[in-house]
């Protein structure tokens, strides 16, 4: 339990006026829950709040999964040591007739409930004997989930507690909507940023994988580095995305079998500023900000022989020595029109050689921990 | 106001306990404007609500704009008839003070508190007497607006008021910031859309508004058809993505001078079904599903002649027939390697050639009257 949820219970189990502990409660669920967008971590900071809340031994946050009729909960709060998700059939127990009636209960001695799931707690380890369970709905009445708590430390559940659970319940189904819209959008931008690079990479057969794996190579650099989990994703986006200026890069040069002649040279170059034109377009969240930037300078060299703005040492950022490094290690690794790809040990040699003075050396030894090369 | 607010109050308004009044404000308020993530229909319905809760004249909610130092809203309730916003100096009045000292107020008589910003007043053409006016705060502590109610009808604003206000902007701050949440992915994601398309356009000059302006046909025939914004921003995107499987077409195909080989119209012909198989493996939102399927449909005609798959007549749905009269009229109208874009008389005239066995008459009617071409 959190240091805030800490405070709540001081705060709300303490000798206050029912009414005026309704509001605040209600307000500090709000609060916590309002700006997560991460269904996952939504469950178990309601689970939380809403134990802390009603002083309770614990509680159950259930989402509804249509496709296989479950009511699926990530954790109940201290049964981890038995497993970290409980799923039931939606019909089943108590949860699953609040489910479908639609009726929040207070069930005083669930021993005395025939629609007590026995076997479920007897799984779980822990058999509640006092519950509130309420219905988490859709603002159009549909079914989200349940939201259950069990087990009050001090006193009865009683019917105003029932009421603040429905309340309580009302914000869950709004962060629970909230969180949902988020990771679809999540997913279509996610999905559309991987189709994209992937037929751009389909263009030339020898090709066809380069943007992902620059993509797990730069994640990898990054997690090696000690990066946290909003760079790594950066990391991967701007893997599948550095190459997108290629898509004005006519075949004859980008899939010629055999080394360029230097005027095809300079027009396979102008892709790195195309790619910076285009993410330029994009509106990024804050999330990706500055990739247009970044994924424009993946090849620029420490020593300024880079290109297109021969930038040179400190104007070259984290970000850009990682993509350069997860880029020239693809392009050493995969078969190419004019040679064939080359063993690890040729292209960290390679890669050797360029570092400090082209490479980040710092990089190429993360990337070389990532690929368990000594 | 609308049948909800109503409703609200009636029930607000009534003999009830205080206490017991306010959980259901709160959460009438909650459930009112939980889910909606435009941030324009948002203050309305703020506004709408608190005005209604209140028992009050009128209520304004004001969002903080960085960028201009301003507070704005978008409509001060009952003031139409003097413009549809307001924007003030962040510094400026009452709501500027709470704005800035995030301490709320209830003023009793605007007349007698030197902050009240009589030229504002003036202005809009009304003059509140009294206010309870509250900071909204984003949970990190800054300050996202302002939320003012203005004279209640019954009765004077007092403490317990000001208190309900206040958790009310709890809720405000909470959906204002999933709202912008929410726009920031919007725009990331029809930004990137377009980035794309146009940069897949640009492969050849003669066509590189092709895809820009295949939207805004498609986007015009489905508004003559008296389709609703949802389904106009459909066609939109739509529209940019119908030839994403372009990507794959070699340019001495896509841009030879001079008319294709029947070898070289197979290969053109396969970027149909590249663009069903491209856009298949994006997860689009609810909004936009079923995109693939009738971006890929955009060559097929009513009597079984187009490609990929020959549909026919009902086979194909009215978007694949918005989408194909777009990308019929757009090829005509637009230069080509081969030929000189036509005039709208010579390319209706060709549309109507067409129609109603390839193409759908309606839509090519719906067209003309966008075009106004009589």
């Amino acid at each position: 339990m959190g240091q805030i949820s800490q405070k709540l219970t001081e705060q709300l189990c303490g000798p206050q006026s029912a009414d005026q502990r309704h509001l605040e409660t209600l307000l500090q669920v709000s609060r916590a829950i309002g700006s997560i967008h991460d269904t996952d971590l939504l469950m178990h900071t309601i689970m939380d709040q809403v134990t802390a809340a009603f002083c309770a031994d614990r509680s159950t946050m259930f989402i509804h999964q249509p496709d296989s009729r479950e009511l699926y909960s990530n954790v109940a709060q201290g049964v981890e040591e038995y497993g970290h998700e409980i799923r039931i059939p939606d019909r089943h127990g108590i949860a699953g007739d609040v489910f479908h009636s639609h009726e929040p209960v207070c069930v005083a001695d669930t021993l005395e409930d025939n629609r007590f799931a026995r076997a479920v707690a007897s799984n779980t380890g822990y058999v509640p004997r006092s519950m509130l369970v309420v219905p988490v709905l859709h603002r159009t009445g549909r079914g989200l989930g349940v939201l259950q708590v069990m087990d009050k430390r001090v006193g009865y559940f009683d019917e105003l507690a029932l009421e603040l659970l429905e309340a309580i319940a009302v914000q869950v189904a709004i962060a629970l909507e909230n969180a949902q819209l988020y990771e679809a959008q999540q997913r279509q931008f996610d999905s559309f940023v991987f189709a994209f690079s992937a037929a751009l990479d389909a263009r030339d057969p020898l090709t066809a994988v380069h943007s992902i794996n620059v993509a797990n190579y730069a994640m990898g650099i990054a997690f090696e580095l000690g990066q946290g989990p909003a760079e790594i994703e950066w990391q991967r986006i701007a893997g599948l995305l550095h190459d997108v200026g290629k898509i004005g890069t006519p075949e004859m040069v980008l899939s010629k079998p055999g080394r360029l002649s230097d005027g095809e040279f300079a027009v396979m170059k102008e892709h790195a500023s195309h790619s910076a034109t285009i993410l330029s377009r994009i509106e990024f969240t804050e999330q990706f900000k500055g990739m247009a930037e970044t994924a424009a300078a993946h090849h620029e060299r420490l020593d300024g022989s880079g290109y297109p703005l021969g930038l040179k040492a400190d104007q070259i950022n984290l970000r850009a020595r990682i993509l350069a490094v997860a880029d020239v290690f693809d392009a050493l690794t995969q078969d190419r029109h004019y040679r064939a790809g080359m063993s690890l040990e040729q292209a960290f040699g390679i890669l050797d050689e360029q570092a400090p003075h082209a490479l980040d050396a710092n990089c190429i030894a993360a990337l070389k921990r990532f690929m368990a090369f000594n």
